[in-house]
């Protein structure tokens, strides 16, 4: 069991429920997030779609608050918590668009944030946590359990944790990418999803299956960090080795047991890609379509460049999760 | 008179008119236009307003067919021609973005299009014009008039000259930019637009005059390439050295005829930005607002970020004319 996978202990922490949320929690995240989640846009390429013969509609997160979709799970559970729960505050563990999201949502809702963060997070994520107002704890991700710093500040201050992924409400909330794109584009084959913890594809999958039953949905994963594809082969949750890949929101060491299930229910395949196409799909959305994704935002893009999806895809949502990227990253990227 | 602001003359050309476009005219080009120009989205920054004071909404041509407004402008002269005309195909000259537009253009009116390219212009452009299926004649902009060598061969083959900025049908087709912006949002208090030749400012002041009688419409230029201040100050047309700025697109000599003419009947103020100001705007789309904008597709950005406009801006419409840029040169923006 991943630290990312490991269900909340600790003082007053939301209740990760047993069940996976269904189509009504996705409506209900909509509605209660909808005062700070922004409807984001769909772009599309023509470049794209002749080069690599796709029919494609890139569902742009990286536009989202934040820079990423993780303020769409992070405000649903923050504001789904009992007054009297809110008022201790939250606290989570994140390596980055996670806790810039719980920071953002917990200034809305008024409330004290406290994010334990990795000692070599992207400085930009860094400087973002703490702009957006909240309590950066950092620790050594080589030595050091997040979690453990995590409850541990939970059991002294009664915050309540807010988990990256594995949570009912964290993945309510990251299912309303495909409710909105679903409802934009209700005649899709494909979704194609990035899968880091899972709960972007989890919560995708179930609104989109709920939308859309006979809708096809591919997740994503770096071949490096590739945990679900071998949890999913097993039939059990495997954990992996830290992986070194480039796209930092995709670095968990094995999937929740939420997401496994969801994953495992909905998803017909995950497929991975190399670093370096990583890097050639960063290169043609900036250059050719204008868009800063981040590494891990940029996975699904190409998967689908690089012909790793069975063909016949038809109509293919692509979910751009994410765009926050260091400038020294982006450097490196775009210097070939 | 610069090369661009210069009346073409030659073979079959497009006649310029002696009359700047009404709104009528762009409503008529919005309909011409739009099998092969595709609407953009207009994107909000929480981050921009708050840092800047601002109430900002920024029209993205960065993201149009081409990378650029510029395909508008070309199309709208270009479908409006004669079939006869047409058969004989266009000549136009351009080291930018007009020369991938025309391009796109002819190639979807099944007509030949000649562009006279600098032989310094970036392989990138060069090869982007000739994918596009355009005959590409190379000049060396140090000792050869581009003009003359357009007007030569619309003597020889017949082509119409489609000229980059000053002309009738292609200020009517820029205008749809601002069209587009004003239908989405009616109560803008404020348009911000770049000013290169002035083919885009022109068109969006007519569309926007005619939609809201009461918008401010504010041009932007570069410091070492204020032909427009000083032609306006000045009270007539006044050309200028070659310009060093970073912001290619926007290094005309002299505004057009047409071009001075809208800009004096309806700008309120043209005001200058640096280069630096320019790259600090590439990075705040860039890295805040994940999207890639050229250095001149910037240049409205910087003028709002760095209060080159006077207060009380209201409700502001800023275009981002294209997305165009080299890697060497977006690394050198990014590397601070």
């Amino acid at each position: 069991m991943s630290e990312d996978g490991q269900s909340p202990r600790g003082g007053g922490l939301c209740d990760p429920g047993s069940l996976l949320p269904d189509y009504q929690d996705i409506v209900a995240a909509a509605e209660r997030i909808a005062p700070v989640a922004k409807p984001t846009p769909v772009l599309t390429s023509r470049t794209f779609n002749s080069h690599y013969g796709a029919d494609a509609f890139f569902k742009c997160e990286n536009f989202q608050l934040g820079g990423a979709f993780k303020i769409r799970g992070a405000a649903n559970a923050i504001f789904s918590l009992p007054p009297e729960q809110r008022a201790n505050g939250v606290v989570t563990y994140s390596s980055g668009n996670h806790a810039q999201a719980t920071a953002i949502a917990a200034r809305h809702a008024g409330i004290r944030a406290t994010i334990v963060m990795p000692d070599d997070a992207p400085k930009s994520k860094l400087n973002a946590t703490r702009g957006y107002g909240a309590t950066v704890v950092l620790y050594d991700r080589m030595r050091e359990n997040r979690n453990v710093i995590g409850e541990r500040i939970a059991a002294e201050t009664g915050a309540t944790i807010v988990p990256p992924f594995d949570h009912a409400a964290v993945i309510a909330g990251q299912g309303t990418v495909a409710k909105e794109l679903l409802e934009a584009l209700p005649d899709l084959d494909t979704l194609v999803v990035c899968v880091g913890g899972g709960g972007l594809i989890s919560g995708c999958a179930i609104a989109a299956k709920a939308l859309r039953p006979g809708i096809r949905i591919y997740g994503v994963e770096p071949e490096s960090a590739d945990d679900f594809r071998q949890s999913i082969a097993a039939g059990r949750i495997i954990e992996i080795p830290p992986p070194g890949t480039i796209a930092d929101g995709l670095r968990t060491l094995a999937p929740g047991k939420l997401t496994f299930e969801a994953v495992r229910q909905n998803v017909e395949e995950i497929v991975v890609v190399s670093d370096e196409e990583i890097r050639e799909a960063m290169r043609f959305l900036l250059f050719r379509m204008k868009i800063l994704a981040e590494p891990s935002g940029a996975t699904a893009t190409a998967a689908v460049m690089h012909g790793r999806l069975p063909a016949g895809l038809g109509r293919t949502g692509i979910v751009i999760s994410g765009g926050n990227v260091d400038p020294e990253v982006l450097a490196s990227v775009i210097a070939v």
